[in-house]
């Protein structure tokens, strides 16, 4: 099964040139070193993905230190994240929570979630979202 | 959201006294130490749930030295393996592969996958399956 890792369809400003996002093409099942396939931007958060299906999606989000995944929530979607490496705080409507590497978080359909690089270093986040958007 | 975690229905023997299983409920969203989760066993691999739904399940396996988690497949479910803690091997038929701590892989719907323990440590698995079996 072939799925495209550095896909990031929800770009809303055209890739800088030669950032060729299709590239990076894996069969599963294989090991996989995700830092590896962190997509680092300097204007936004930077997403990969590394798997999927109708089912499951397994991607990356990459913050620079103060880039920020608003507040945004999944009908029907379940989603977990992952700390890789770095810190920040996972943003929850009136409240945030400081996130280490190591530390995971599951934000259950329809309930408001997001992510703030408050650190002074890169943060790599692995993410599962359930079924796939 | 209450999810219980240390579920272990697929066990075939009985808990030790004591091994109250639903004693860990969390609410989501909330901050996971997935280590702080894990429910070693000397006679088997250990599982935990950490959150469940129709569409997602988020677990641990923990793993003894030697302790293998053989060969099987899921029909209409894919599942991400993330190593938390340890080394050991990834079982895939006809091969396996070498794991560490910070690496993953999916096993697609259907694709024989297993895992064993064959270092001298704890290994601990971080386990996503979609939709939840």
């Amino acid at each position: 099964m072939r799925v495209s890792s550095g896909k990031n369809a929800s770009n809303d400003v055209p890739e800088p040139p030669g950032a060729t996002l299709e590239v990076d093409c894996m069969e599963h099942p294989t090991v996989i070193q995700p830092a590896r396939h962190a997509q680092w931007r300097p204007d936004k958060m930077g997403k990969a993905t590394l798997f999927e299906s109708a089912r499951l999606l397994v991607g990356l989000n990459a913050f620079e230190p103060g880039q920020v995944h608003e507040l945004h929530s999944h009908e029907g979607m379940d989603k977990l994240y992952y700390v890789l490496e770095g810190d920040g705080v996972f943003l929850l409507e009136g409240r945030q929570m400081t996130m280490r590497a190591g530390e995971l978080m599951v934000a259950p359909e329809n309930v408001p979630h997001g992510i703030r690089n408050s650190g002074t270093g890169r943060l790599l986040v692995l993410t599962v979202l359930a079924p796939a958007p």
